[in-house]
């Protein structure tokens, strides 16, 4: 397999060869895109979709069928809530400005959202993506500890500001990472035995020896605390304490990255990072935060962020402004109200068990790993086992042709990735299981 | 005057020594803001102001005081303008996802956008912010030209990622940037004399060349064409093409950040390049693209793109998306529509006049300079000339109590910064002008 391949398959990408066997709609906008946007842009499947709108856990084609999302981990309380609708709606007619004026809604957020966290992790800042908010938390850590060495998994992602690019391996198409930068396998038996937590913290001393030998400090570990890029790791709950107390141990931070877990997905409280039962020096989150509405932010301590200032100004223009702090505090309001977390947990430990069982007739289904609405499901070889990437990127594209939109992860892109929004139903699931037995693979 | 003075001075910030004179509502929002965010929160002006609601070139305050707006350039089209408002409020109602679907609105967009642009300039990735933007330029730019090396002027801003700040030397309180980032004083006579054109790309010139001797090439000049943060520098019209042909005679590429003079601003087209008349290698574009939406980008050339998308991945989740795409496509009607660069022109020029015969008559207003509407005026000693940021900022709280918001930039914080919404009325400048007649300094 070619490294291109690799990474068609990986991302479960149009590869743009023809657009003769397309809908005439869509070969007229990959088309439009192919012009505009150029050479970085990728599309999602052999066909591409043409969304039109949103509701719940369903997107809509321009056809007007309902696809079922099992994807999209954005717009975490449903596409279109009407509550968020609301919110947007109220505030942009209102005001929307940046935060060197007092307004109010800012704050009720920045309080609610605080609210969430263990002392001493009492301070916001509010940036636009989680790139931002990796990309600060990195300077925080840097400025704190004097070092400039980050530890991260084999196939992490981070996001893609050039210092967050360098600590996502999973980004180089070729090449690797600067030497500041150093990675440990993703947590897991086949990587690290039985004792996984005590494996994977040898693993990161290792890494701090080993950066220390090339005289470079350690500045923090950096987890997706569900690896999701790695392929979706999140047992045993607790494995991180161990290598979070190492990274400690040699003057480190631990850097809770929640752009993926977090906002209730592991179905286990809010944060990720508390089902390992640490507490972060510093929580970074994004993606799900205001339902699709441009906010992220990085919760930390004073300390930290005194240190920062008096070396740096920082502003984010658009960070928490009034029309993204009030999708975010509907989106707060909705988790609770609507109790998404206990969903979480319920309708995604339920979704895991029937995939576990399937995988005992079916043994192209591999692995089911996960926690919450966060799976991952490896994609084997029924004779040997081994990972089968071509075999996830077909089932992808079957189940999209079966109105069910799905994702992959891994290093190979062989895990099926499930992530839908926080309210998918028993009814979704069982759309899903009846999808997925009638997909050849 | 020490650092610390200085830096509340440019910032025209609240010291937050006292809460004691602040209207009750003020106080409280300043106490549960030390309280949510901390150290790195600047507020403005001595008496915070307590905003509620915006409209065209007004900011509403909550005892109902409206305040005219020179200050805010991100709702450039005017504060909750009803086309942007419509435009977000209809498309957050049916669909808001990620740009690896289809979905036309972005491409309504992205066309349009791109049609203002000269060739070869026509590719566009969209991102959150001026920062995201200018991160990935400098990506760009690196991976083109193999070098490292970044010319920036000595007070420029580009934004607050790691690699940003590198290039945004008004970011540092102490210290400098690191060796591959080299700074060259403002274009104006006070700097290089009369020719500014050539003094300014000898300047440039001399910083590859100091960069050389340490071993670093070049790989950008980058410059925002109005020098907002510098000072606002402005004339005469084309100094900057004899430094972008000295940079691309040594290898390196010109980076326009138009986060400021952009989207007619300048009330000369479009772009604030295109005064100089230069076609830049990559352009990236932020605060006034969606009225306050976050959106931003970074238009260049295909073959830039090609590199790039060689080496790495990039996404940009929110970038781009449905609900960010119809706010910008909305600026984008408005700006043509309302006849908003000619207006930027017309008006922006008159209160050019009329500050500069002013300034006859009050010595402490010194030096107009700036394009349309971006204008700064020198605040001086009356009896020496020299800048005097203590009278800026006391004029500005002045202004503040009069009803009219207002900035300050330049290295020292004594450069009024005028760059109101674009809609700006000849009632406005004349409201203006009354209000400074009446402010003592």
């Amino acid at each position: 397999m070619t490294e291109k391949t690799q990474q068609i398959l990986a991302l479960n990408a149009f590869d743009g060869t023809s657009t003769a066997a397309l809908a005439p709609d869509v070969a007229v906008l990959v088309e439009r895109r192919r012009r505009s946007f150029g050479a970085t842009s990728v599309l999602f499947y052999e066909e591409p979709l043409h969304v039109v709108t949103g509701r719940g856990t369903r997107l809509i084609t321009a056809d007007g069928t309902a696809c079922l999302d099992l994807y999209n981990n954005v717009p975490s309380v449903g596409h279109c809530h009407p509550r968020v609708v609301a919110a947007v709606q109220d505030q942009v007619a209102r005001l929307n400005i940046h935060t060197r004026y007092l307004f109010d809604v800012v704050h009720d957020y920045a309080e609610k959202l605080l609210a969430t966290f263990p002392a001493p992790l009492d301070k916001a800042i509010f940036t636009c993506t989680g790139s931002e908010s990796n990309d600060f938390a990195l300077r925080l850590a840097r400025l704190a500890t004097g070092g400039m060495g980050v530890v991260v998994t084999e196939t992490a992602y981070h996001g893609n500001t050039t210092a967050v690019t360098e600590v996502s391996p999973s980004s180089y198409k070729h090449g690797r990472p600067p030497a500041h930068v150093r990675t440990v396998p993703a947590p897991h038996p086949s990587n690290y035995g039985a004792d996984v937590a005590g494996g994977f913290a040898a693993a990161v001393e290792a890494a701090i020896d080993a950066m220390a030998a090339d005289g470079i400090a350690v500045a923090a570990l950096l987890c997706d605390s569900i690896f999701s890029s790695d392929g979706v790791y999140a047992d045993p709950p607790g494995f991180l304490a161990a290598a979070v107390d190492r990274v400690r141990a040699r003057g480190g931070l631990f850097i809770a990255d929640e752009v993926q877990p977090g906002f209730g997905r592991t179905g286990a409280g809010m944060w990720g990072f508390a089902r390992h039962g640490v507490v972060p020096d510093v929580v970074t989150m994004g993606k799900p935060m205001g339902n699709g509405l441009p906010i992220a932010g990085v919760v930390t301590r004073a300390d930290l962020l005194e240190r920062f200032a008096g070396e740096f100004g920082y502003f984010n223009t658009f960070g928490g402004n009034p029309v993204a702090s009030a999708a975010a505090l509907a989106v707060l309001d909705v988790i609770a109200e609507e109790g998404l977390v206990a969903n979480a947990a319920r309708v995604g430990g339920r979704l895991a068990g029937e995939l576990r069982t399937l995988s005992k007739a079916r043994p192209a289904i591999g692995e089911v790993r996960g926690a919450g609405l966060y799976l991952g499901v490896d994609i084997v070889d029924p004779a040997t086992g081994a990972a089968d990437p071509a075999a996830a990127t077909r089932l992808i594209n079957q189940l999209r042709a079966r109105r069910v939109l799905i994702g992959a992860a891994g290093p190979l892109g062989h895990v099926l990735k499930i992530r839908s929004p926080l309210c998918l139903s028993d009814a979704d699931v069982d759309l899903f299981l009846e999808a997925l037995a009638d997909c050849p693979f």
